[in-house]
């Protein structure tokens, strides 16, 4: 039995490494991947996508662009977030690659409506799902639960107030919490509970192949860019590779039922997630994900890449 | 000479009178009408829209459903707005009609990309152009001017501080306003300079025929729910059709230049039009209406309608 | 009979006339007089209020100074509306004067409570009403009326949002209009119908005496002033004095209920004064003034200030 | 070496706790306490403050009461917090007790511009040391420092977002942060890290008299409410004690600078302390307490309370 899902992304390394995983699983069935802007802009997080495909030995996917900014408010430019990427454009040994020819938002309601898949797990800002809900009602009904890293309950990534991938589109993130479908939240809280270890860079370098080595690279390029604060974890977190792996063995996180609003009016708190656990805001609508298995996401997130590396 | 538009609308029997006139007058040419949800749900606006054009002798112009509901906020619910409709799905002798099958979002994009109709005129609340706007980035730049009935710079007709049409949606109305395309916005407090008097309803009367008798009943019907406030005008303000006007003949309006922004945050201003004459907050972005010629208006409506009289 | 008032306010030219009109009017009884910042420094108003009754020929009733800023946000800077102070130190001609060594809060709860005075008139920010609201639970229920000139339900003054005496302190404003007090408000929307004429200027001026030559002159440092915008009117407002004039004439102005409230949270609307007719935010909580009898308040402005030229 | 303070708090019995601290500790020199509305109405905490000084044998020192409610907000009612008071007014054995004849804000001001202390302790919604700073301005440059338990940078505890001191009277907390003055928080997060175990009770118990059999009543009382969440610790923390004890001794936490914002205009998020370590909101102006020597608060805490019992 495998989940199909669609993966929304804004590639970057982090959504590569979950691109890969979602492309290798055993208990997944990747029936899309679509981009929309985050990190880097909307044309070259599709590119990166597609280039992720390509290595995963998974062309026949269609990888589609859809949103070039968020939806009401002015596009974020990451900063040193985007600094280190392993799928630099410059990068000579990087595949060619298509793109499919549909908006991102068509290609999601498509696939849901067909019946292809009813998951959806995403690693970015979430306008292409609320773009696509919000084009078809219908949709809403029809997806059976949305995996999202997103949001926090404690300090934000990007503010103190915001996660980076809430923050970059809020309206989106309001839409996508707010459209009544199951939804579990990874939130960055419970990242460094399964960090990049020396141990999971070795373990994938193991692996070999193209595959191996560049999944590799793309966990180092991550490495580079962890910044410790007052109360950082020891490792740089996973992060994106995470909601993947949950989407097909939620075994690997325990969570709890909350109320999760999206501030849109703050002024220093615009962007963010608040996590109600004793649900006082309103029903819950979300299952939050509030411990990890770190070893459990380690060596799942090995086994993934290593299916493609033997069959890529 | 004539201009090509789309007309983007939430008919509702003022939106119709403005098909009416769109469809009708010498100096447009009418390429699309588009519907959204506003005083009636998405499906009814869609049919009555159609059902305008039927009325008209336009059913080769394709008329397309769009948004189901505003882009963030929860739907407002019309309340006494929405009473006594012309338009209304009981009357037998309404003529059975057929929806473009397109999204409203995708017939702007066409209809604009194909060069086919580059001025907007919009009659309700913004989400499909701001969903248009949001799935193509090409199209800002391919659209010369946008003319909207919306906002006010004094009280609004909803709330005390909001008009109907962007509290409806207000971040759809947020976008548009700020995409950096020619905007000629016609706030509700012009409105009162151009009403609908016993002889505009007479003078429609007297063009005979279907239309004729079809647009007197839309007045009348108009007339009816006029609530005399405060500092209420002696008739009701003709509205809709206003817009549709000024896109044909701008001289029928002196503008002064503002910067509009919509209020997003506030806690009692929530979707308020901030028409600031003196661009203190941003450098104007639209040219506001602040005068009307009230008779070169009635003429021009009889006008528009006598064509259709004549010709369907 | 005669109304014992308290006059807060920031002097300020145009609150100096609301001074002069203070002191002389036969139906008042000029109680105490308490200034805060605004146009300028809480310093400088204190001192110009000072001056004003000293020039009156009112030495004997007290003027205290109280805030330096507003409550919560900070203090804004008032740019051209500072200009030409008729008051300004430099003037060689200008009375020494002593202030009451109390603060403006607390004189304000004394003359209350101890039964002096039960109108209070605010023509300046409403800090020092605020603080003495917060001080003294039982203030509230000792005003019997206050008469404020703030706020607008068109156009501000200060921003496109936002008239200046309620943008200066929002908090302050809501905490006051929030009382449950009886509020006469006097918005600016109504000051273009009683405005500063060459005839008033004339007149006043005929009144002779320190006191007319005196007033004559503030009347033309505001004139200088006046900018002409959009809609502005033949001439500019002649603005504090009507609150003053109000408190000893209801009959100069016809009011009409509203539930009025302070925009606290807006992004663009900060500040902004929402004058709901129809009380949909909540029961009315104000009595605001529509419309005015400008000829009336011509006569009884040049009458209030011959009263003084007379005894002084 | 001692260090002179004002103790301005809501007793509550975890004030209640405070304020025995503050009597008793031998490193601090209590100079006022001052109470506001909070947990209870204002009348009550003043009286239930004045009771606890009576325990404590300080007849001497004053209590003063001052605010009735929040500045700008309406007044919170704390539901559960209020249950199982100590301190409750009918018990028959509480001693009858004076209070203060001046306002809470007048005794801040005129204690610390006399220079009789320049450190205040708040244990409570910060609206009295407000009050005192908008009525004073030269007081903002006379005090050394604030420690104050308030906010959180993780979840709240009165909603997800706001922690409970700062939600009473958010615009009062902004006051505070923003004045400029040297501040200590001592955020809700770090709370767990100084419980009130069993051997804290014993060990209060064991200091006998009045004074212990109080205390350990009052900690008994705290015990009960405590309300075990998801993420909850295993003790009830101290809380208020924890605040008195750093103003005697900084060594007993650590702390980080931060920048901290009161979020003021959110629609979830109002009274939300946006502590941010990596000021990117503005400078720091906070030194954030990131944790405590649980071991020496308890081993302080008993120690402060048994010279109280010893000398009362």
């Amino acid at each position: 039995m495998t989940t199909p899902i669609i993966l929304d992304c804004d590639p970057g390394n982090d959504d590569a490494l979950g691109i890969l995983v979602a492309a290798g699983h055993a208990g997944l069935d990747l029936k899309a991947v679509t981009t929309g802007a985050g990190h880097l802009s909307g044309d070259r997080t599709a590119r990166n996508g597609a280039i992720a495909m390509a290595i995963a030995g998974r062309r026949g996917i269609p990888v589609a662009a859809g949103a070039m900014g968020p939806l009401v408010r002015e596009r974020l430019i990451a900063g040193v977030l985007d600094q280190s990427s392993a799928l630099d454009p410059e990068r000579p040994d990087l595949p060619s690659v298509d793109l499919d020819r549909r908006n991102a938002a068509d290609l999601i309601c498509e696939t849901v409506l067909s019946g292809a898949a009813s998951t959806i797990v995403t690693t970015g800002p979430l306008t292409n799902l609320a773009m696509a809900l919000r084009r078809e009602p219908r949709l809403a009904g029809r997806i059976v639960r949305i995996v999202s890293l997103a949001g926090s309950w404690g300090l934000g990534n990007k503010t103190a107030a915001a996660e980076w991938n809430v923050l970059c589109d809020p309206e989106a993130a309001a839409i996508v919490f707010g459209a009544g479908i199951p939804l579990t939240l990874v939130p960055i809280d419970v990242g460094p509970q399964a960090g990049i270890t020396d141990g999971l860079i070795a373990d994938t370098e193991a692996l070999g192949g193209t595959v191996g080595s560049f999944a590799a690279e793309l966990l180092r390029s991550l490495v580079i860019t962890f910044r410790p604060g007052i109360f950082s974890p020891a490792h740089m977190p996973l992060n994106d590779p995470i909601a993947v792996l949950l989407a097909a063995d939620p075994a690997l996180a325990r969570t709890a039922p909350a109320r999760v609003d999206v501030e849109l009016a703050g002024k220093h708190t615009y962007g963010c997630t608040v996590i109600d656990f004793a649900s006082r805001f309103g029903p819950a609508n979300a299952d939050i994900v509030v411990e990890l298995d770190g070893d459990g996401i380690h060596h799942a997130f090995v086994a993934a890449l290593g299916r493609l590396a033997t069959t890529a």
